[in-house]
């Protein structure tokens, strides 16, 4: 039912080994530019904005937006559970809800910027977004569904559906059980107080605050209660660090820590280089971690200097990135702006990527090149 | 103030001479990348929605998108005429307002065909999509500001601002004074019922339906009547089809007869070629021609042989594309799958590009590859 990469490499499907992708260093290739024509980043100005806007909010969908008739649409629990339960988007709604504003980043953001590079979709910094969910608190169903002793996992399957490395199959990932019945796990139905956006996953997504996108499931249709680790592809062979490719790697899970700038100025529109005006500039961004862990400082270096940014008040959003400024008295000439935040845990942004095979977690130090006049 | 490229270039901005763009025959730039990064495509499979949802339409801002404070903003309409205007956005939206669906195409889709290739947006298919506008005529308006009889042209001028190819400028369009007052420009303050939402151009933004987009300036902030052809940048030098660099070239205007079909089946993650299910498979498609022309034809070939589609019914929206379907009865094997429209001026879409240096207005036709099972 959830193919591993071995079973369907050996089904003969069409597509097997029709996607023996090599890592490369040079130019993108027409397949990475198509990805990254359907996919979207935030423009980095849009970070000023504490919610991003409908339609900024960044977009990576693995297959086709999946076409859902809200009327005939159901999600089913089932699995190890004693009582299982198959719910309208009626019924669901009649549930208690909870908002929750989280800020969400794709865990290949960054690709484009690991040497050798893994084609696939590539993204530079844009890939992270911040929105209100308001859904059903995932533990809600599960205490209804009551778990089985067995049980060990759950797994979230969507209806976007196709192939990847030669395996067919439907989008699905798993979180262990304890993780599953954590409080902040939501069956979200709206997004900044509307119905989900088709391309959000409409009517019904999962929203795991803290943890990279792929965890958070657009067009939910089936929770599976497992006594087993899932092998769904996207659990056991796509989202995973590795060193290289026999490795087996470590899963991909929370978000790193990370900050970024808006560019100051204006930009050129090939290059996007910046041009800034001399005087008073106030550099502004954003900073934020993964499993819901604070944002403890954020820098700001020029030409290699390093100095404290000013956070802004923290907030009640634990899972929602943190404003920052800075106040840089521009002087003319060329200068080079980077930024580097540090979480309450200790951990703070590299200097340069930590490489891994497909390109996930690159949470290095941005670098704005700017000309001053 | 609106300085043309020879201006600009003598006037010793430090970006002069920083974008010498040469054309390119393969891998794609990270400049390329980045662009299509910040900007959005709309996923093929969109195209099955009449009106495209928010956030799927297409986006393409030259510049940053600005932050415009609605309470502050305002439009001033001057030059050449006999009575200036400064409208608050209150006051603009207290005159008569029509809605119009609208297709709206980038005049650059299609530029990652045309080889060997301008290094710019990197569109492929997907910059076109439709939305219902809400505003007030122009016309209305130019009727107050009454034109003196010298006026010729009507330029408008965003609150964008940056460079291009060493310009530095405000983003601004011209139209001729005749298309200027025709009945269909619109002030624009609405995209399918809501306000602008801000990379659309909130408050307020020019649509000109049946032309490539560029044309819809965004942001709007003035309007200038003038006695003499606009000299802006993106008027003067940025949209013209060129057949080499030394051409004066024509202006880009209305859009060219164009279809595309949403790829049957499933789709591979990171080639997007597709696998359909042998049987009776529907394929479906949009087609749309400039200037509110309409769509006389639709043809699909299945492996190089071209038969009529069936065209949606003829709707009230004449700026709007026509939907079509095909039925095919897909059988096991490869299979070339395209399609063709013809406009009821006699145009049709040419099967190989017509080149030019900018790699504007590509309308050849759509081949889609898929795999039957």
């Amino acid at each position: 039912m959830h193919p591993s990469s071995a079973d369907a490499a050996a089904s003969g499907n069409p597509f097997t080994g029709s996607d023996a992708r090599t890592h490369v260093d040079g130019g993108f290739a027409l397949e990475e530019v198509a990805l990254a024509n359907r996919n979207s980043g935030i423009p980095l100005e849009a970070l000023r904005y504490d919610v991003t806007p409908p339609g900024l909010h960044y977009l990576l969908s693995h297959f086709d937006i999946p076409e859902v008739d809200p009327a005939g649409w159901r999600l089913s629990l089932g699995g190890c559970v004693q009582s299982e339960l198959s719910l309208s988007l009626a019924e669901l709604l009649q549930y208690p809800s909870r908002t929750l504003r989280v800020t969400l980043e794709c865990a290949g953001n960054g690709r484009a910027g690991m040497i050798p590079r893994y084609p696939s979709m590539p993204w530079i910094n844009e890939a992270v977004s911040t929105a209100e969910w308001t859904g059903t608190p995932l533990r809600h169903l599960l205490d209804l569904a009551r778990p089985t002793s067995w049980a060990t996992e759950v797994a979230f399957l969507g209806l976007d559906r196709g192939f990847d490395r030669g395996v067919e199959h439907q989008y699905g990932r798993s979180l262990e059980l304890a993780q599953a019945r954590a409080g902040d796990v939501l069956l979200a139905h709206s997004m900044n107080g509307e119905p989900l956006l088709p391309q959000h996953g409409h009517p019904c997504r999962l929203i795991v605050p803290g943890w990279y996108g792929m965890a958070s499931v657009k067009w939910l249709s089936r929770i599976d209660v497992l006594d087993r680790p899932f092998d769904g592809f996207q659990q056991a062979v796509g989202y995973r660090y590795r060193s290289q490719e026999d490795d087996p790697g470590v899963p991909v899970t929370t978000m790193r820590v990370r900050s970024l700038m808006v560019p100051p100025g204006v930009p050129d529109w090939y290059t996007r280089r910046r041009l800034v005006q001399a005087g008073s500039v106030v550099l502004r961004g954003r900073a934020w971690a993964g499993a819901g862990v604070p944002i403890e400082a954020v820098e700001v270096s020029v030409d290699g200097e390093w100095r404290a940014a000013t956070l802004a008040a923290q907030t009640m959003h634990r899972y929602a990135w943190r404003g920052w400024t800075f106040p840089w008295p521009a002087t003319v000439g060329e200068h080079r702006l980077q930024c580097r935040a540090r979480a309450a845990d200790g951990t703070v942004q590299p200097m340069a990527p930590e490489w891994n095979t497909a390109g996930m977690g690159n949470n290095a130090v941005q670098t704005v090149q700017v000309t001053v006049r």
